[in-house]
């Protein structure tokens, strides 16, 4: 799936980390919401609400994931899932360009 | 506006300038496109091929316009209009976030 359809975008970017993140906020029309992000080289530090899954559409990153030890690569056409109430480091060492996903509970 | 509904958005980013600009393109039901695009501090100079429309939604930077001498300031809630197949520069002060709209001239 290339494009996402019938969905709202919403206008104003999400920056993070002086504009090493930086996403859009798409929701669909059942409610469900994804952000279509890009992250430049750099580590980031992210704490997560809802279970989160990225799925890394183009880049090499390390990600590590909570209660883990060991970082692990990860690139376009992979991706992870983070629990909810969590926090995951990510060591981006090529452009990257992502699709997270926000999985509620009920789902 | 806050948000587009009803639009159809490409998955994959638009990255120029190693990260400096990155965008996300967007459909709408007539089938006109925009951009919504996120600038970091740096100076960029862009070609167009249709008149583009950039609607600064946040952020400072200054601009020279095809054909004009002098770099003029925008920010958040400015616009500028670049006619088609014209060069012009950006030189980015803060991170910017912007709507880019593609005129074609039939429109």
């Amino acid at each position: 799936m290339s494009q996402f359809e019938n969905v709202t975008v919403l206008k104003k970017a999400n920056v993070y980390f002086d504009g090493g993140v930086t996403s859009r906020t798409v929701v669909f029309a059942d409610g469900s919401k994804k952000t279509l992000g890009v992250m430049l080289p750099g580590q980031y530090r992210f704490t997560t609400d809802t279970i989160e899954i990225m799925e890394i559409t183009a880049g090499e990153l390390l990600v590590l994931l909570p209660g883990e030890t060991e970082w692990k690569p990860y690139r376009g056409g992979m991706q992870f899932e983070v629990p909810a109430n969590a926090s995951f480091e990510m060591d981006v060492k090529t452009i990257t360009d992502y699709v997270c996903s926000f999985v509620s509970a009920s789902s």
